[in-house]
């Protein structure tokens, strides 16, 4: 956490921590657990990302002067609390799983653990650290395998939720699959490859389209993409592009390829591909953009669009079709009493206690399901397992061959543990772990459902709970 | 724009930029207009926000040394470039509407005059600056109306994109309507309300809801706003906060409110008002949340739901049902000489050169219509106007009482000009601006167009540039 961000928290979860100092309960041992409840975009996974460097905000976490002035001025804080903020020492043992790993609704993605008044201070930090990164991850890697896994150029930064938006987002994206992005600063910042064109203002700067052409490839020899619809795409840019190609060709130079912003982009790019094929520009690549995200992609591929590389702005950047995660923090322990919050929309109620997830693989290495266990119970694949969202049946895994914990202790007492862990590493995972995923779960339309299953003990702890939850109440 | 902001741009207008000065084309006087297509949320308006901030930024804006280390190492700027952006200067001159004005499709929001490769460099910065913040604001505004202007509390931070996606948000909520935000270091930044109660936690960290209450009255017996669904709000929350209403009454302290956060708001806060009532707290606020929005708000109204203040995260702050603004910035202007972008899809056709807007008042004050015109042009009233939608009959307003001139100069040669303005003007100018909008054209289902129209000479231009172009494209 940048220091700056120490306050980047709702207030009540200040409210709520000046209480517990108050009345002596802050420091009960706590766990609380940060899931989603639905994977995102009508799929069935999402791609992990956010936990590292939440970590390491976590770590770096003080209140400064200034944020304790501030605090103070709102009168509503004990001067035992200000006391406590500015002598802050993180005591947090976190257990997570890996940035970049695929995950699945219900599963517990982080569990922290450690004094009930900081466990309670880390919840909108952590929420707004996983949320919207893991989205963006996700919708970059629906549209990166949907395309083929072509090259995805990310732009959209003028479209995100301002400076930072913009930076998370094209971080994700290429965590997720991307390619490249647009924004400058997150190149500089992370050290991911930028790219871009031309907008329509650089070929209406020009005389003639085909003078901004020329001017392009005369200062951009070895990386001349043109833009082809400013005027007329089939009659005016592809044709001026081709006799670009042809006087760099001249040079010893190549047209690396042509950009597609508008109209029908299947025939447009089937149409554009044979007149640069005809000219013997077989290399030269099409790029595609306007609105693109994973369905555009699917249905222009299934028109035999000739798309070499697609430009997803929008769509990416903001997650259009479902702009937030439903990431939620709950309280599953406190002082070694497993609790739950019973809802009557059983989708609600959250899995008591510390748990860890295994992931089952069959003998191809493909991934079967996964399970959670409760923490101090070791789990052993002949153990009867109940599916969650139809626990009446208990099942057995058959023809399995490995067990994965995926839950790995991340930090210890507010040190963060492991070597560094940064984007390359979370985008080398997401390549390794979505090849073990089932392409029938990766499909945009009907995927097949992946089994999240908890263990027995689990089971019958969470009723006990019900029950006696049921019983307190009836007796009330 | 903060220093570390001047990379935060799409690389396409650095590579645009280094060919405009290669090509000896940096220096020609362009004027580029940012415009959007349609309103957001299927709504007729927008409310403008971020410009002034964009503005300060622009005036701030610098290229550190490590920036264009950054750049050269990409190996794609020319020296020439690198110098120039070292020795950035900006002589930029922009004439804007003012932050909390209600704005709409097509016109012209800012208008950016100065050397080509100037204007073309803020692009993206702009848009950034520009289409959340607005966007944002807008969707506040359609809440608070809706709402008949109750207080709304802004929670959405945890679902926002990353850290400075939340900040964007708050302070853009609080300009559009919102009472407050969840957000503390919004608080702490921009001198913004902040405001909570408690999450399920803090219930379930306690032995019995009722201890839970009653700590938490005890604490804070000024704000004691009680969440009563953790178990049952009927039988067990609203009992024990009306318990504990009692007991702060006997203190000679009052209970401020509750919250219902589940289950079918309308009724439940229907009787969750009896109880209140019957039991003598009449004052008692009843705070909604859970997932809501305008059109939320709106049925809960129309099942004479008994909701006093609402809370609203997500849909808030990821702006879910629409969450990006297609604002775009155009080239219109290029050396004294008018430009429009002609496409086949009459919508994405630009209205050339540089503009005003007048907006048109009837003698009660309301607003009859915007009316785009050229900039050295004088509109007068008895002027024929043509509807943008519907171009083909020129008509005349009638009954008029009033013409007011929206775009000011905002920045003179990099120098922005007049007093200090931030969100609390703009909030001030949205609550006077809104009234004057027709409320016809306020409402959520099918509300009334607001017409924007073009002047003559306008259109007279339009038609001539379209005309040039067909000739040129007819006789190619």
């Amino acid at each position: 956490m940048d220091s700056d961000y120490a306050l980047l928290t709702d207030f009540y979860e200040l409210t709520m921590a000046n209480g517990y100092l108050l009345k002596g309960i802050a420091d009960k041992t706590a766990v609380f657990n940060l899931f989603f409840r639905k994977a995102p975009f009508n799929g069935v996974y999402a791609i992990c990302y956010g936990v590292n460097k939440a970590l390491k905000g976590i770590q770096a976490m003080k209140f400064s002067k200034e944020d304790i002035t501030y605090l103070q001025g709102l009168k509503v804080f004990s001067d035992q609390f200000l006391d406590y903020l500015t002598h802050w020492k993180c005591e947090l043992t976190i257990r997570a799983i890996e940035d970049g790993r695929v995950i699945f609704p219900q599963e517990p993605i982080i569990e922290v653990e450690g004094p009930l008044i900081q466990c309670q201070l880390m919840e909108t930090y952590l929420l707004n650290s996983f949320n919207f990164p893991t989205l963006c991850a996700t919708k970059a890697n629906r549209m990166w395998l949907t395309s083929g896994k072509q090259p995805i150029l990310e732009f959209g930064l003028r479209r995100a939720q301002g400076p930072n938006g913009g930076l998370t987002a094209s971080e994700a994206a290429i965590v997720g699959g991307c390619a490249s992005t647009s924004n400058v600063l997150a190149g500089k910042k992370y050290g991911i490859t930028v790219s871009g064109t031309q907008a329509h203002s650089w070929v209406m700067a020009f005389k003639t389209e085909l003078d901004a052409f020329r001017a392009y490839a005369e200062l951009y020899p070895n990386s001349c993409i043109l833009l082809v619809d400013t005027y007329d795409t089939l009659r005016s840019g592809v044709p001026n592009a081709i006799t670009v190609g042809k006087e760099l060709a001249a040079k010893g130079k190549k047209l690396l390829g042509i950009r597609l912003d508008s109209g029908d982009l299947a025939v447009l790019s089937r149409k554009a591909r044979e007149m640069l094929d005809q000219a013997g520009f077989k290399d030269a690549k099409i790029v595609a953009s306007n609105d693109i995200d994973e369905y555009i992609i699917e249905e222009i591929q299934s028109k035999k669009g000739a798309v070499d590389i697609w430009g997803i702005g929008t769509k990416l950047a903001t997650c259009f079709d479902q702009p937030a995660l439903g990431g939620v923090y709950k309280l599953v322990e406190i002082d070694k009493e497993a609790k739950m919050k019973i809802a009557s929309d059983i989708g609600k109620t959250t899995l008591p206690s510390k748990k860890q997830i295994y992931r089952v693989y069959d003998k191809k290495d493909s991934m079967m399901g996964d399970i959670i266990e409760l923490e101090n119970m070791k789990f052993h694949i002949e153990d009867p397992v109940y599916n969650l969202s139809d626990p009446s049946n208990p099942s057995k895994l058959q023809n399995t061959s490995k067990l994965e914990p995926l839950l790995e202790i991340k930090m210890r007492k507010g040190k963060v543990l492991g070597t560094d862990f940064d984007w390359r590493s979370a985008r080398k995972k997401v390549e390794e772990d979505i090849e073990h995923l089932p392409k029938e779960s990766k499909r945009l339309s009907d995927p097949w459902p992946y089994m999240v299953f908890i263990s027995q003990p689990l089971f019958n702890l969470r009723l006990k709970l019900i029950e006696q939850y049921t019983a307190k109440k009836s007796s009330s």
